[in-house]
């Protein structure tokens, strides 16, 4: 219907332009992957993206896609691959989807496999975890990066969404002070946050369950035990334990939202609020965020 | 400026219906109320939605407003009314503030006041809760909605996301097979779903706190132990175990998605699936409820 | 691997309740349709969710599914029907699903069917509307609700998340002061909302889509013209236009959250805020409705 | 309560690590802007993201918040300088803000905004254009980010979440078929998709709001009348075509999900699906990208 509109838009934008950069795939491709052992089963929840990099340029230029693997493929072979694959930790899963593209592909230069865990945790009745069935962790996940190109890989590993509050031993003063500032200081507030994550390994074969609960440990003892100046403060101390605690780690970032609890004003209704009663906000929100490397 | 388009608006719409409900109030009061024992901090998070119906019929009508409570003065109440409470439990919070309600304003006839409680939880270190610091148990809420007129009032509780999946245990067959049927009969399928539940009470003054733990509890073990041979099944099992264990309650319906796993089809890439790899799926969904009443 | 925890449940539970509701359906099945005609093409995207009512006590108390249509073949049946109906408009489509089940299964009673219309709106290029390329209208929605039982089916119809905003014409004063008010008088102010409406409809045979199109226009032209005393008073003003203008409808209801705009405050920063720079908030908000019913 | 864990903590995390990146600041600060023209009033309403980059390393290392601008006086001055500022557009806003971060204090290495504007658009009755009612544009946002150093200042303006779908003129065939290969070739598709675009600048003082209009148009012109062989070739001629009109634009980047609707499968049901009747489906989806540098 539309041929000579078309033609008109061809005319006008020969040549305008080069292709400068160019990727594609998969996102949120879910797979549940349950194995069954003698005295209890594993149930995995992962998903997945995918994103492919190479020699894609024609099907952009012309609409040549014989070098296009294409995303209902992609979307196949994560199943595929799960079902070959333990699933053990999503670190290994993610390296051996990675090296298949690489392995099946010449024309792909370079594959990034992002994936999300789903957290589930065994349902406990009368002290004893159940064989087979499960609660959801929440908001929290665990998730890695994988990216690769003919040279080499890097894997990236991390939590996200960790909710924590903490209602004492968090400060916050002597910051600037001019004539945009109406913040008091403040030596006793609730610091609420949601933790990310992500750190890399300097280990040619990282144990990665291992690096994850140490990490996921080192957050929560640290948030909970370190007695804060700033945000930033604790960020760093959570950087400091990380590297001092796991060995395998060479590098981790932090970030933290500031998810501000604001005592309410009860003064117009003659009320003291000794530091009791907050207004609960989302929005707006300090963002604090921090890399660390490891020492040489 | 938009005098005169008024006024025509004004002559069509004389006259034409009368006003046969109303409703307002305010929602999304969030207040965060820190409470500090001797040894340990209790910390509670809650955000309250508040309606009130009564003789309000002359601000819709005329734009009279002398018997409204500002929505913004409601807000003001949740906070200064969490200063004056314990705030021990959201169904005793919700009743003091009914109760203020009816008890300060004559106009009202009616109120409805729902709670949600965000469920932090202390942080374990060595085996040890802490006494200051929290993560946030995700998705689940425990919640409570108490309504009042002049003649009485209503108290149910309840428990909103609980997420929960078990790996065996759940067949679903026997169902109606016909001309819109494709669904195969399934002996050992995967139970996916996020638990939806309210109770009423018959005790004059229950022991809410009680009555949360041991429904919930319920619903965990129930929902892992028994062996379902439908999504209805289980639901009405879930209500019959509540009723047996918890007295006080009078009634409780239960509402569980069926959120579905979806066996892959490997067929075509000439493996085989011995129901272990799943497409995980948010829609569509089964969608089933069921209420239960204490038999006489 | 539970049968023995379960037969300790089964005892404690026999006979403790009596089933006294239960519903079960699909929801989120997510259709499009396409209609070639000879100049254009009519595109539908609707997402329906279905509940029924009926005989299926033995389902929740033995696990006996043989009265059962499972929630699979209702999704297959919102297909089959889908592409046996125009899909002109919701409502009737909606009526015909409804209608398919009391006839094909009698041991349903009742059936609740619920459509969720996305509007797409063809893209104009000079000055003309496109014969097959849409965007996207955003959040708001046309929606339809039909329910039914052996006895008679009432139809809703309505739209949701119809935001709105209005820089003046607003205003809130004269309402309860005391001592837990703060909020001052305001002759002028921001009114943003985001408007559900649902209607009935007294016509044996009522023109779904003109219906529909004059209450979306009275909605936005009362919005936009009313002087605004409270937002009470123009959601009555709203009901009393829709009433007089479309005679087929009996009775409709319109809730509004007061999306509030709040002045900030820039004295301490020595500058006069002239009612032009508001903070935008989501929560908390006012929720405001009323329902009319058409004289008699 | 925490002195002795946090020493503890403390002895094992010193000099782990070096702080290699940091970066603060306050996101979600929102304003709304209302100017007061003769014949009518200007609204606007932004989202405002802001980072700091600079000399903060001793608040992370030893809690010193001597450099420290406080977010909260980042929240402060974006509604300062909204009153200062005509809002007339997102990209000279960011550059005010950040102009007025570098001049203010020299702490600050680089500061990072971005600004996401609500697209209220007016109502129009009887074909008019009214003087201050609007309603929301939906999910499609206009952004801007700026980001500055004390050596220059870089602008990138986009569009975020402009749905679009097309009922024709899109194929799909002739892409790689292996062992991983079950999508059929596709000659006739509906292409459904969310665009993101940015665009970077070769003007040095470019008019932004013809810009935006331009590539707005562009977007939607060339997404209605392309004659689509794949996802890439639509995005390429989009970009094309905007380098060819908007000469003031150096640099486009184009990524659109590919939102598939899935032709469901009648035949079980002994009907044909003549490409009418199809699954909307939210995931897993296909997600193309690519950069267009205007030729030198």
């Amino acid at each position: 219907m539309s041929g000579s509109d078309q033609s008109t838009i061809e005319k006008e934008t020969r040549a305008a332009g080069v292709l400068i950069e160019n990727a594609y795939g998969k996102s949120r491709v879910r797979v549940s992957k349950l194995t069954r052992m003698n005295d209890r089963h594993v149930f995995k929840e992962v998903c997945v993206d995918i994103q492919l990099r190479g020699d894609f340029e024609r099907t952009y230029t012309v609409g040549d896609n014989s070098q296009v693997v294409a995303t209902d493929s992609m979307k196949n072979m994560v199943y595929v691959l799960a079902s070959q694959h333990p699933l053990d930790n999503i670190e290994s899963f993610g390296q051996f989807m990675v090296e298949h593209y690489l392995k099946t592909y010449k024309q792909i230069s370079g594959v990034t496999v992002r994936l999300v865990e789903e957290l589930w945790q065994r349902i406990v009745i009368d002290g004893k975890a159940h064989a087979h069935s499960f609660f959801g962790a929440g908001p929290e996940k665990r998730v890695a990066e994988i990216t690769a190109n003919r040279d080499g890989m890097t894997i990236k590993s991390g939590i996200e969404g960790l909710k924590l509050v903490k209602t004492t031993d968090s400060e916050f003063w002597g910051f600037v002070r001019d004539e945009h500032t109406t913040l008091p200081d403040v030596k006793d507030r609730i610091f609420g946050t949601s933790v990310t994550s992500y750190w890399h390994y300097q280990a040619a074969k990282p144990d990665f369950q291992a690096a994850y609960d140490a990490v996921r440990k080192a957050i929560l003892e640290c948030f909970a035990t370190h007695h804060s100046l700033a945000v930033q403060h604790t960020i760093n101390e959570i950087g400091q334990l990380v590297l001092a605690r796991v060995p395998e780690i060479s590098e981790i970032s932090v970030k933290m939202p500031n998810e501000h609890r604001i005592p309410f004003n009860l003064e117009p209704f003659k009320l003291a609020n000794k530091n009791e009663i907050f207004v609960t906000t989302d929005e707006p929100y300090g963002l604090i965020s921090a890399t660390l490397k490891r020492n040489a």
